[in-house]
């Protein structure tokens, strides 16, 4: 892979969907992949796709296109998906749940370790093969497994709290469900998931397309 | 409300957050606030904070800041959150019982209808008073209870066929959780929730971490 320098946010978030259709488009026997047929699938447009991918060195050709396999590979190498992660999720309710019982997590290598939780009617029910386990047991078991990443689908009053045991006990990823930023150091990595701003962006464009009907 | 021309997604995908951090702000007393303050919350500087609100006729006065409750509502206006919109959402499991119980979703005035699974196991059981429905009453339902709104928790295989009975039968919005991007008509408007471009991107900011070490 070709050495890159600091690539903007932007760049980044547009990745992941550049990989999930050159996943689709292998299962479906193309091979070989424009960057005119990406926009087309992506909605981003050529010149951008091709901006992007020059990022990382290019991995097109001219007259040719992009070989579908070996760019997937690359930005996957990128985003660093091609590892083995050790999740656990804090909060058993339906996200964790939802999270949990994802198939997706798992193909792409993050393997859920356990589920935590402090409601005792949840303790001890297996999801996914993986019984609830007591919040308590939280610290010792991020130790004894070395756990990369951490989970968060706790109410949004505790999630700060769970956050910093995460991090106190050496997790360095956090994907946070609770709907509140969760403030972490310099050294750790997190994703807060606000499911209302997409709402919200739902709501904005149907009242627009109702008000130019 | 000032009149305002066609404003970039990007803008508009700021505005929830400016939403949610002036609705904590009021709740914990605060009045007034300054773009360095909703910078120092949100993240955005206080200039792109400046110029986002300025494209809606700006409501800051200079030396004063932003009247936070008045700002939240003419936010709250933009996005068209200030109205009421009936909701139904397709496929019971655990991401559909997950939107099903967000007490939030409520709140901000999405209300929740209708559930509707095809699995015999879960028909009939019911989420926040809400019976879980047969798919085959979806189409009569949505015309009968003038639905604005269907959110789809199915499995994608059959997420872009729900798409197609939503809007076949009136429904102008969609919210899709399924890991695939549904294609819908210029009249519809459509947010694709994905999940996994979230966990990537965490996934890529991990690693750099790593890297930098």
């Amino acid at each position: 892979m070709a050495k890159h320098g600091k690539i903007s946010d932007a760049v980044i978030r547009r990745l992941p969907k550049y990989y999930r259709y050159l996943g689709d488009l292998l299962k479906n026997g193309v091979n070989r992949v424009s960057s005119n047929e990406l926009s087309r699938l992506t909605g981003f447009t050529a010149s951008q796709i091709r901006q992007d991918l020059n990022n990382f060195g290019g991995f097109g050709q001219q007259g040719y296109g992009y070989d579908a396999k070996n760019l997937r590979e690359e930005i996957g190498k990128i985003l660093g998906i091609n590892k083995k992660y050790k999740v656990i999720i804090v909060g058993a309710g339906n996200i964790g749940q939802a999270v949990a019982n994802y198939a997706g997590f798992y193909e792409e290598g993050f393997e859920v370790m356990a589920l935590f939780d402090k409601n005792p009617k949840v303790l001890g029910l297996k999801i996914r093969d993986h019984e609830i386990k007591d919040m308590d047991e939280l610290p010792q078991f991020i130790q004894e497994h070395h756990i990369d990443m951490g989970v968060i689908c706790t109410p949004k009053e505790v999630s700060q709290e769970i956050a910093d045991i995460l991090t106190s006990n050496g997790i360095k990823a956090i994907w946070n469900f609770a709907p509140t930023d969760i403030r972490v150091g310099n050294d750790v990595a997190i994703e807060n998931v606000h499911m209302n701003e997409s709402l919200y962006t739902l709501a904005y464009y149907y009242k627009s397309k109702q008000e130019t009907k």
